[in-house]
């Protein structure tokens, strides 16, 4: 089957389909998203990577011990855990020490024309739910982990550091918690989709550090940490979101002196996500840049490091 | 008066004796310690620092408006707050936007025959309570405000990097909250001084990083983040006491990868100190290695500075 590899170098492969194990089920994947960690893992983020890359899809299922499955529209959480640890039993899976990831950490991902995934991990994809929305499950269930870490409501002023991929998923997560939120960002195409949001939004060239209790770091860019540092109230909060390749020097002084907290914050659960897109029917088709033949990935991640595109999908099939 | 001045250069100098402002409190220092924080200032940690260093502190009213503080045995909390700011207002004065701070911040410090004071900083200290315990109030107020950030209990296994001057401190806060703890130093001799506590100890060398729900990090060494990093559970927090004068590389990925909390935690609150004192008895008077006369304050210094050591005293007077 085709597959999109990274081994150093990022090309389009043919390398042999999945097989399905005890336990799995095979995905024939309709569509897949490129998000800003494999965008990372290709700068070097993850040394040593080797393997096909990807963890957003939406697919079908070609295979299956349980016959309900099969033919149903599913996507699967990423995170592929133990089931036995301390981690898994108090039901944080996602931080199973024993895990493998999909398409980041010793698993093979979902820039293919198949991948094989536990059946624990399918979720299956309610039918009021189109391809173009279910495509943002796994970033908008990262989103919504968020509100799993710390309360948010009418009472918080929430500034939101960036208007990117994750930022718009962020953003809407956010705004629907009646907080008073501003999203900063560089680009005034990507703030005008947050219209509907009910959002203040500000291009960074006219910001005005002010000081709020939430700082949501959404960027992917290291040089925002600072502005996150210095926009965050005494005793407030800095919830961290991106992932880089590459570290910066940092005196965590600052941290002390205003007794702030740092709150990291990575994946989410699959079924709040789904229960968003149902609830709020976001309207996130509109972040779709540009879609590729798998054949074309490549082009795809050129698009995807644009500056200007937001998501770039990739038709691994139909 | 005499008083232990820094301004790029180290020094004891004869400068004016500090006159009582309206609302003020004339102090006549009996003993004043040498904190990290003393020793960070020396090397550079607040740019542009000029005056009298030093913020803990025992002493004597020598002249005051309220009459009945006259000859009282006092100390005083070392943040002068606006009282009118959001803040000051919700009772954290320690982070009033407007605050000078005692011997830290445009303000000078108490390494001196003499200090003046706001009225409202002033503290009373219980007859119980000696000089050679009372010294410790502020540095102690500081380990207690851990406990005012995050719940720590039985339920939890902490690390404590750090047998120092604070690390001591803040062993014996984490002790009386019933959790399993222990300590990381370097000093055979210090790490004996906790051995009332009921914590393990364990010298760095023949520490095998382990996995805790939290981790403290009190060293004043910015080697130690990756320490305290390495040793907290996915989903654990970091809390950290260190300021330091230089920064490092840091890169936040695992932060966000392992959803760590990092708390920076600094200034309590001196009547939990006070309380904590006459409550728990702890026989901090072992904690002073030496005493100066404030003539030798620079050999104080230099005393302070060295590894073996922890808390040095001035003897400002009688």
């Amino acid at each position: 089957m085709k597959a999109v590899v990274f081994d150093g170098e990022l090309r389009v492969d043919d390398v042999s389909a999945p097989r399905c194990g005890a336990g799995e089920v095979l995905v024939r994947v309709t569509k897949a998203g490129i998000c800003n960690t494999d965008i990372e893992i290709t700068r070097g983020y993850i040394p040593g990577f080797k393997g096909i890359l990807g963890h957003e899809f939406v697919g079908v299922v070609e295979e299956a011990d349980d016959e309900g499955l099969a033919g149903r529209r599913v996507s699967a959480e990423i995170n592929f855990a133990c089931g036995r640890c301390v981690y898994c039993l108090s039901g944080l899976q996602r931080h199973c020490p024993n895990r493998t990831v999909l398409g980041i950490q010793n698993r093979n991902g979902a820039l293919a024309e198949y991948v094989a995934v536990p059946r624990e991990n399918v979720v299956l994809i309610p039918d009021e739910i189109p391809d173009s929305r279910a495509l943002f499950i796994e970033p908008l269930a990262a989103a919504l982990e968020i509100m799993e870490q710390l309360p948010i409501g009418p009472a918080h002023s929430v500034l939101l550091l960036g208007d990117g991929k994750l930022g718009q998923l962020v953003a809407r997560v956010l705004a629907s918690t009646g907080c008073r939120l501003t999203v900063v960002g560089k680009h005034a195409h990507k703030l005008a989709l947050l219209a509907d949001t009910g959002a203040s939004t500000v291009m960074l060239g006219g910001f005005r550090a002010a000081k709020h209790d939430i700082v949501v770091e959404a960027t992917g860019s290291p040089s925002a940490f600072g502005l996150a540092m210095s926009s965050v109230k005494p005793r407030g909060t800095v919830v961290l979101k991106s992932t880089y390749a590459r570290g910066f020097s940092f005196n965590p002084s600052a941290i002390v002196v205003d007794e702030i907290t740092i709150v990291g914050s990575r994946c989410g659960r699959f079924a709040h996500a789904i229960a968003f897109l149902q609830d709020t029917k976001p309207p996130l088709e509109k972040l779709i840049s540009a879609e590729y033949d798998l054949d074309d990935a490549v082009g795809a991640f050129t698009m995807a490091r644009s500056h200007t595109a937001l998501k770039v999908v990739v038709k691994a099939g139909g």
